[in-house]
């Protein structure tokens, strides 16, 4: 793929999408201001990014929230918080350069000044730059990390997977397949129920809103789910949980089911099946697991690189697309990973 | 203790206590009764057991309910499957002698003809026998291996314990501070309160029935909660999940607070709180940590004879105490770990 450095273009402008309204559940576009701000100085230590991709990400949603979460609302009137992959225009800090390819916490913005630690990946392997965004994003990396370190699938297993077209449920079959389990997908139309099948690597899907899920489970998993990997929570969650075997492990991984957490919404009491069926249940959250992101994308790459895993993206156009990508992703009308080219 | 080998008096009557009527929640003592047996025959390879110690424990429930459980329901009309301490009189099993103390699943009954898997540990500890049936018995083994494996505290941790003056609760605090755990423990009345501080290692206690307990539990654990040991689910556990701490450990030993799961009662869901703070909440049941029971063993005994651990007993006499006492260990009036003394 082409790598050059592009010209910088002094002085410009920094276009800017910043969060300007708290929302009540999944941020809408009127939640979000489109403006301009004066290109970043440079501070010492930082370094100038010039954004390529913009990713939208189901995590947003907690991160303009103001509720109780793993990381601190992102203030009014500042650009939303979001992943990008970008090319060091300037670098004052050690261990980079201009020219740099690079994915963290740029913002929704053409340009960011940001310290290395706001950079996840330093992108070095030979992929495509989309695929820096997905597949070696947070998407691919959880999926492999939470799958491999919490869910530890063996050959033999039943692994299943809701949301399991999406941006991370995607890879979690295709891993999942790879380390021998019996890959079972959940998703919610039958476009996606045929891209399970035909592309991410499941053994079996199932649409659960047209299907009766506790029967169709049962007929795919006849001796109980060894592995639950969980993007949905709410009723899908409670289902799975019934029919997980002894000793099974579920990973909450997301919880996208479910409008609102103030107040939580009821539902069955689980701890008896964790109980009596002696579950381990554990939620991951990728920013825990830094250290081993480096060792997952060489471990991805080279997997794409043998053919053995693909990765889809959903591709918009101008930094316009923006505010309205979160929503479109808790909507369920797209497939693969969301991005936003601005470049 | 004396161990002395009792004269076997052949012919002899076996007084039984039989589940009679299936029991929808809590056995009560209607659902039982008093029948006598002729002595059993024993088949090559099986030993006779004369009970000295029949015990009451809250899984009797499970086992005497037609729910869906990790073991078959007691068939009615049979000896109510309990365990209990005994000597073994007759041996045609290798590895058991007549004189041996045994800890097993022998009923309630006087005699029971069993193969060596009903014996789950061969008394060889330099303890009161009575220890044998709840220090070494599967209540302390229980808290010491569910605690150790699952719950891991570190010395600094915060550790909440409900029925925390319980048989099995009364040495997870002892246990926790061995481990230099601060040790907070939950229990529903005052004198509870005060035997967990003086006697079983908790450093503070709660009455959750007259304290505010949310508020409460801020006081003693301002950093949250690393390790929640719980035997009561309900209520209790939705309240302490809401004070874990990031990467905090729940380990599901029992649901003694609800009356029954037929349907499951519904509670806030907790699938995010599990996400958010990266929990993990795991089920213990000890019949699937057999290969660790004599090590466990041998650490607790080690520990009483230190003077570092000490066990309550609870004991009535005469087989016939034995069909109420299920229904007396859910109604809370007891301590320390019961017991019916039949010789």
């Amino acid at each position: 793929m082409p790598r050059a450095i592009p010209a910088i273009r002094y002085p410009a402008r920094n276009a800017q999408v910043l969060l300007t309204n708290r929302p009540a559940g999944v941020p809408q576009p009127g939640d979000f201001t489109l403006a301009e701000a004066d290109l970043p100085r440079l501070d010492a230590g930082q370094i100038l990014v010039r954004n390529i991709y913009l990713s939208a990400d189901p995590a947003q949603r907690g991160w303009a929230s103001a509720e109780a979460n793993y990381s601190a609302p992102v203030p009014l009137g500042t650009p939303m918080r979001a992943l990008a992959v970008g090319q060091v225009m300037e670098s004052h800090a050690d261990g980079f350069a201009a020219g740099d390819f690079v994915y963290g916490f740029f913002g929704w913005q053409d340009y960011a000044a940001v310290a290395p630690a706001a950079v996840l990946h330093k992108i070095t392997e030979d992929v495509p730059l989309d695929a820096a965004a997905s597949l070696l994003g947070i998407n691919g990396v959880t999926a492999y990390l939470a799958l491999t370190l919490l869910g530890r699938p063996v050959a033999g297993d039943t692994l299943v997977v809701s949301t399991a077209a999406g941006s991370v449920g995607s890879f979690v079959g295709q891993i999942g397949a790879s380390l021998g389990a019996t890959t079972i997908g959940l998703t919610g139309d039958d476009d996606k129920v045929r891209r399970c099948i035909a592309s991410y690597g499941y053994a079996h899907a199932i649409n659960y809103k047209t299907a009766n899920l506790d029967a169709a489970l049962r007929d795919c998993a006849p001796k109980g789910v060894n592995v639950y990997y969980d993007n949905t929570g709410g009723t899908i969650l409670d289902t799975i949980l019934r029919q997980m075997a002894i000793a099974g492990r579920v990973v909450q991984c997301g919880t996208a089911s479910v409008g609102s957490w103030l107040p939580a919404p009821t539902g069955p009491r689980n701890e008896r099946e964790i109980l009596t069926r002696r579950l381990v249940w554990s939620g991951f959250v990728i920013f825990d697991h830094m250290g081993a992101y480096a060792l997952a994308c060489a471990d991805l790459a080279a997997m794409w690189q043998a053919g053995k895993i693909t990765y889809d993206t959903d591709i918009s156009h101008g930094i316009e697309a923006a505010p309205g990508a979160i929503a479109a992703l808790y909507s369920g009308a797209n497939t693969g990973k969301k991005l936003i080219q601005i470049t």
